[in-house]
């Protein structure tokens, strides 16, 4: 909301009438099924018509009552004309403003083969590990990526971004600091003045929230005396810094850092990673905590996001980690495979415990920083380091020669450049030279250099400060030309005192230690060898470009390759977060027509696109509700009622919103058990702040009663939070807006075609009523680094609604019923669907339950899931909401064949169950799939079964089989053996893989089994 | 050469400086082997530096002296920064000029997975049918859809352009007409005068060259009375028709069809594919052959190519088809398989009896077209043909109702309007308007609408005629809803009389018979469904993406990403052959630009672009030879001397420019027999017009004494063509236009990067020293359908050599000696090395002789190919140019893992060979390769070796393993019951495989096994 400064006057869209076409339209496209297959499903349902069949399943007191007021739907040339306009209305210009956004090239191999490449960006997060090995392999690259590079043992998967994960780290300090969090504040936690100011903004919005007492002073040169006796009285928490800093400065932090350690405080370093390979590492400066962004890893800019930040910490706080964090285990037959490690740390398994509420991160952006470290190798990295750094000396030593004062001696990168009541001059002319620089204040001006900076921008931003192209060095090259050699060696010119590539760095901050040494970032020099080692990975995994994946409430949906096409054009992604309004026109119209679309579709006043992750969105709505409450005067309102069925993610959110969570029971039918509503409200009275509900509700059915509650919440004086994640169901046929709902969050990676990514990124707009506007994330309260969040990925949520019009959209969740309800039909008499509504329909998706098929024969659930590998297929979503079931959604993007594909499946898995006992569990083919290839063609065969039927139970599949590339995977094990970066080679070649050799590594750990819950 | 009319002063570069770059060059991106790799690999040979290596290997009397003469290397970001600057100077219009080339919307799902996906385009030609069963599939599909929509029963895989397609037409009527092959002048053959000019000038140049009498004449009403003589004397061939014609007349052909066949002559229609949809086909009016072009099945206009042409027979004609044919077989264990088909015809076996030197085709751009056809099934390409028709109906209408006339009353897509005196006027305003027209002649204006016309676009042309907006009647939306339905019924719309979509096509000539009726254009819909028959289908095959294709004389290297990335931005690939020159500045100055570098490299005075195959160079450059001696006044120059050890397309070539193949001796150590070639040249005094060699020689290596051969040719008056194919061995170290050439023709695809893309496009120029200039192919002289031939994949080559530079242009040449030479080495004493030069080396590739092996144990050269696809490997060329052996050529690109990896397969298949005899060969896991996962999973194992051996025969197999989709199969089986289109479903799901429903509709046919060569 807060991005929309164009209007709809500014419509810069050549045609929004559909065009006479010769091609079938986008919808038949995006949705499965034919109308011919739809007769005949809704035949099997006993309906006449869809709209039937729709009028039955959903309540007539939600229905909206008009079409939703959207334009017709447009042909993919079209929106891509459209798109193409839009961007057009951008200026690409050298961005040299810095502020944690940097320019970068994303290796083309890279660019095309992950970015641009549905095997990466249509995966689901890894939680069925088996499937998921070429992704897990890929993480935990990053994972030693960013190990290495901070100096600390522990990186997780990535952070949402550089701000939130800083704030994270503030929380992860409360937690971990025992001492502090004994005294009443929890202690004092200091921020150096030297961070960005997004990050200081954010930091102190969670803190805020959250009744923290979070301090901003000097830290350059040690703690100030000043604060000597507060310090005294509260403690000192933690202390977060920043290498190099806001400012470009980079410290030496040593003084500061001790004192802090006196006081038994921890210590957190937000750092920029590409200087790690000249800048000695926080983890050898003594950090407890190490975050940042990865974006110049090869990531474009994207407007801001998304990026993969990082979090990285040494051994001991791993349990304190937030985020996924992929570990080394081991399959059934002792291989080693990768799996995320100690889940159990997750918000969705804490609830109203967790410590944070992040759920999906940024795994596409985390894979491409990855992959970007792998194609580069430490000498490719430092050779970016060393340009980079280089051509800011190159430049600062002109500008001195030219008479201009720097504010600091020691930089990296950046540098800013004293020009008393002259900075918007010079920020104008270099612009007007085609470079964008950073309006510090009124007499200062930054200037970042990256990986792409040339000699032409160094003379362009001299012209700017009237300084002529001579006064420029000449560059020394001694380095420049040892990237082609594959020595090694080149690390160390780094720091030859003296040398150019290192000039402005202190020598006491150089670093002389040795990063990224495994093989794999040693390995896939040549274009040819990335590529294949790209396509081996990709192929270990199962992804939405291969089969279904059926996961009730993730909504894994078509991603068409249209919606996808303009992310990576220049005038959308080569743009600075931070640009100048006037470059950015094209941006703010998309974001803002999409913010106004989506309020149309969501029925509420608002919305805002700014939090980058549906558990961020959680939190702003809530955020939102909190800060209505204290502006009435309501400030004891503070208990957030959440269903026992909810998402463990909801609690957590709330919690950081600075509420407190009261369970309310479910009925034995689903439903919010109305009695124990009323009591909870009345045990509360004056203190509801709001009910969180999902709607259809996570048990896959409309509550009938659903104004009922939102009434009885209103009456109380709470707000009603409706958690927009099965909105799939809800589009064009009912308003949560207005059925009941103050606020929404909306996933655009669920319902709006943002591809999952593999865990990532994630975008969870945030809309509201009238009232609730003032609250949105703002520019003033952020809640993410960048202004837009993850802007970057907009386009594709904002073609889906062109392309498919309002109609359209309706007709999407049409289908998505009629698939969800022919799905329960199919299977409901070998697998009793959980809940239906009062007509005996699902909603979008439905629980198949099977306790007492479990308790009959000993299989799981988690057993049918790793037997659907050997069927091709992804699990369905595990236990959750309920234990001992599956929750399926096919989604509207799925055709009858592929569904009937998926039915025959687990009918045959069903009769495998039948045939199996407790007795002869251990050794079915249920409890030991998935079967890899490597197990059908043992020369021995000693299974109670035959090889056919582990590989082929259906027929179809000896035209189209996939093997996973490992067997089921011992969690436990990796968890009770932790080891969260790559493996040595060795253990891959180990004769018996038993003797793996990642146990010797391994942390000792006695954690129980991790839970499997997936969502 | 005649495409350049941009100079250097027009380069719009904007940096043609390197650029200081933190990024690794490109040249190690593109080479495999690291410069500490290269020590290794060099102390394995002997030599202190590459250097030294390349020294030994090269003759020093060849090499060059100075090093070439081209632009410095640059990053990826400044020459993709080029480009766009180029791309730039080509102005996109609304493309409305016709003349075989029509705008289309390629479905982006198509699009990016298969044109830009390198599963697809990085594939090599079919010849290895059980690691190509996906791309074989789609082709296969092309076949159907060609057959379907001409109703002729064989298609073939694809034709290199409609022109040249026509004019093989003409060649198949004269060889296949044995009634007036018998005659003198082999008989008449009839152009009709409405045929596209570029097909008449490519027929008759082609005729000219072999002496055929072809004649144009006006056949609309029937054949000319005034011919009658000349056609009772000479006899008639046969005729070419076009439908609808040049003048976009829709024809009623059946009184000139019935004439000509009681004149016992063939019929050839050009028709339009798309137009088929709506209108009679060729096979239902009595044609004997179709041609034509598939670009608007979703191609882009690429500025002319590459497209792919098709050509269609009935039954009978098979065995006279050129170009490729996939045809249905079966597997060893009966499974349906798919393979090329009747080989026997193909021009590399029957050499100088070839009848056509078609060898690579068009299969990336048949997959497309094919997949189209898959994608919008026969509704949806019916609907699009009514689109165009109703289009221009419309238009008609409103140009009839304001006073204008229209050359014809029935048409399809394409009108012409009388304008006297004002067609450049007319032509003028509608470019202002955004509109190309075709200005047809001073007072003729050409319109063709297509699938993307709007009705926006029908008011810009009728503003360009001066008349009003409002003069478009209404549309007619009856069938434009129709194909958002699954029902079939949309098909009958075309033929209601009185229709819109079928107005101004006669009755007579509407179709009424259903096409494209089997499930594969029935099934995939949805773009999901799409996506993954893409995903599977590629799955099934090896391409470079997944291993090294050691392919001697084929050159499969790197085609990387940046060089692939500009060939679909619409500046490039929305251009049309025929816009005006002030529109295509930029494709006109890369092109010329291209022309020119190749003239640097080669050392030749001028090089055209046009030819757009391999193939089509050689005959290009023999044509050239050829004039050049008639204007001598030497026409009884007529004999090519050909080594025995070309390739067959060389004497294929020769015949079609007109000339006689005298074949010359190999002497034993592979060079030029120079006694049999003083013999030869005594023997055929005055009458040598060339010598055709290759060099290096196709056994690769540098033969010493190539000046002395080509002083003795050039002293015997004759000409020296030098084949280009092993360019890649010369590039920096020596010019064939310095050494003793007169022509060559290089081949983009191998040395340049084009991607072979499955057998086709390749891109063939043709360069020629000084004197033969004047008779490079041009407008005039045309031997492809599109003035530049294949512009479209050229940024591709352009790219490469901007990245490269001149020195990394001769580094890769070097890298390319070492690998071989490297292989050679370390395969030397388990497979004699067939030939080396004087100092033991080899060039580029080198010939593994394994006859003595094959002798001993019965194991065949085949065997080794197949039982490399179980060691995850595609076979290197096999029985080329020596049966019973192997030839190797890594390329540069490939690294020394890679290569180690392929050293050890071949190592332990030397082994496994060692361990057979004649006697245990019928068992042996050789001749049972390759393994597919079915077999290796059965429940019965009764091999004579263990799983394990078939599966992983080397350790590093079990962390990436390949399985085939199909084993070993049986081509002759498939060429005694040839069938040529998409099986029936059944016949996949036949529980007895060897129950194959195919061969009840074989054809029965009785020809020996197909050869195996491959190239």
């Amino acid at each position: 909301m807060q991005t929309t400064t164009a209007t709809a006057a500014d419509v810069p869209v050549s045609r929004h009438e559909p065009r006479d076409t010769a091609s079938a339209p986008f919808t038949s496209r995006h949705i499965g099924p034919r109308p011919s297959d739809a007769e005949q499903m809704l035949a099997e349902l006993g309906f006449d018509s869809l709209a039937d069949l729709v009028d039955a399943a959903v309540p007539a007191d939600i229905r909206q009552q008009t079409p939703l007021n959207l334009p017709p739907a447009l042909t993919e040339a079209a929106v891509l004309e459209d798109l193409r306009a839009i961007a057009n209305r951008n200026i690409v210009k050298t961005q040299m403003i810095g502020r944690g956004f940097f320019d970068t090239v994303t290796p083309p191999v890279v660019l095309r083969k992950v970015l641009e490449n549905p095997a990466w960006y249509t995966a689901y997060t890894p939680y069925q590990p088996e499937i998921s090995q070429g992704r897990l392999e890929a993480l935990l690259n990053f994972q030693t990526m960013v190990s290495d590079l901070t100096g600390l043992e522990i990186a997780n998967a990535s952070m949402l971004d550089e701000s939130s994960a800083a704030a994270e780290a503030v929380l992860l300090m409360h937690r971990a600091n025992k001492k502090s969090a004994r005294t009443a504040s929890g202690g004092i936690t200091l921020l150096d003045a030297d961070l960005y100011p997004q990050t200081r903004a954010v930091i102190e919005g969670r803190a805020r929230a959250l009744g923290l007492d979070v301090r901003t002073a000097d830290l350059a040169t040690g703690l100030p005396a000043e604060l000597g006796a507060d310090l005294d009285e509260k403690g000192l928490c933690g202390i977060v810094l920043q290498q190099p800093g806001d400012s470009g400065r980079v410290h030496d932090h040593s003084a500061v850092i001790s004192q802090a350690k006196e006081r038994g405080a921890m210590v957190a370093i937000a750092a920029d990673l590409l200087s790690l390979a000249l800048i000695t590492p926080p983890g050898e400066q003594g950090a407890d905590i190490a975050v940042g962004n990865t974006q110049r890893f090869g990531v474009p800019l994207f407007f801001g996001g998304p990026h993969a930040a990082y979090m990285a910490v040494p051994k001991g706080l791993e349990r304190q980690l937030p985020g996924r964090l992929v570990g080394v285990s081991q399959d059934a037959a002792g291989r080693p495979a990768y799996r995320l490690a100690l889940q159990t740390r997750e918000q969705h398994i804490r609830r109203e415990k967790a410590t944070s509420n992040i759920c999906t991160a940024q795994a596409l952006l985390a894979i491409v920083a990855s992959m970007f470290a792998v194609y580069h190798g430490p000498e490719g990295v430092t050779a970016i380091a060393q340009h980079a750094h280089r051509q800011a000396t190159r430049l600062a030593a002109a500008l001195e020669t030219e008479g201009f004062r720097l504010t600091q001696d020691a930089f990296f990168d950046t540098i800013q450049v004293s020009v008393p009541g002259l900075a918007r001059t010079v920020v104008t002319a270099a612009e007007a030279a085609g470079v964008n620089l950073r309006l510090v204040d009124a007499g200062t001006v930054g200037i970042s250099c990256d990986e792409t900076t040339t000699d032409e921008d160094l003379v362009a931003v001299l012209s700017a400060f009237g300084a002529p192209r001579e006064s420029l060095p000449a560059r020394q090259d001694s380095n420049a030309s040892s990237t082609s050699t594959a020595s090694t060696s080149t690390n160390s010119a780094a720091h030859d005192a003296g040398a150019p590539a290192s000039a402005r760095i202190p020598a006491a901050q150089r670093r002389t230690s040795q990063f990224m040494t495994h093989p794999v970032f040693n390995t896939y020099k040549s274009e040819t060898q990335m590529l294949r080692y790209l396509k081996r990975l990709s192929g270990y995994d199962l992804a939405l470009d291969r089969t279904m994946i059926p996961l009730g409430s993730c909504t894994m949906k078509l991603n068409a390759t249209a919606e996808m096409e303009s992310i990576s054009w220049p005038e959308f992604c080569s743009i600075h977060p931070f640009a100048p309004d006037h470059q950015t026109e094209g941006w703010r119209f998309l974001l803002g027509d999409l913010e106004e679309k989506l309020a149309e579709i969501t029925g509420y006043a608002a919305v805002s696109i700014q939090p980058n992750a549906g558990s961020q969105g959680e939190y702003a709505g809530l955020l939102a509700i909190r800060r209505y409450h204290l502006d009435n005067g309501e400030g004891e309102r503070d208990i957030c009622l959440i269903p026992a069925s909810a998402h463990g993610t909801n609690a957590a959110s709330a919690v950081l919103a600075g509420l407190k969570v009261v369970v309310v029971a479910t009925a034995p039918d689903g439903t919010i058990d109305s009695a124990d509503l009323e009591a909870k409200i009345e045990a509360n009275s004056g203190r509801i702040a709001a009910i969180m509900i999902t709607y259809p509700s996570t048990h896959g059915v409309y509550d009938a009663d659903v104004r009922e509650v939102c009434r009885k919440v209103h009456e109380a004086g709470g707000q009603v939070y409706i958690d927009g994640a099965n909105l799939n169901a809800l589009v064009g046929l009912a308003q949560p807006g207005q059925f009941g709902g103050d606020v929404s969050h909306l996933n655009l990676h669920k319902t709006f075609c943002i591809p999952h990514g593999g865990g990532g990124p994630g975008v969870g707009p945030v809309a509201v009523a009238e009232h609730l506007k003032p609250y949105l994330p703002s520019a003033e309260h952020p809640i993410t680094a960048a202004p837009y969040g993850s802007a970057g990925v907009m386009p594709i949520s904002w073609a889906y609604l062109y392309l498919m019009g309002g109609e359209g959209l309706t007709e999407a969740t049409r289908y998505a019923l009629l698939n969800a309800n022919y799905v329960a039909k199919k299977l409901g008499d070998a697998f009793p669907i959980l809940y239906t509504g009062e007509t005996g329909l699902v909603a979008h998706e439905c629980i198949l339950d099977l306790r007492e098929l479990t308790a009959k024969s000993g299989v799981t659930a988690e057993d049918v899931c790793k037997r659907l590998i050997d069927y091709g297929f992804h699990a369905p979503t595990l236990a959750f909401p309920v234990t001992g079931t599956l929750m399926v959604e096919p989604t509207e993007s799925e055709d009858l064949a592929e569904i009937d594909r998926f039915i025959d499946a687990m009918l045959a898995i069903h009769a495998e169950m039948e045939a199996t006992t407790p007795q002869t569990l251990a050794g079915s083919v249920l409890r030991n799939a998935p079967h890899p290839a490597e197990v059908l063609t043992a020369d021995e065969w000693d299974r109670s079964y035959p090889r056919s039927q582990a590989a082929y139970p259906v027929d179809s599949l000896r035209r189209d089989k996939y093997f996973p590339p490992v067997g089921r995977i011992d969690g436990a094990w990796g968890d009770r053996n932790l080891f969260c970066s790559c493996p040595p080679i060795e253990s891959f070649e180990a004769s018996d893989p038993a003797d793996s050799a990642t146990s010797a590594t391994a942390v000792e750990d006695n954690i129980e089994s991790s839970s499997s819950v997936s969502h």
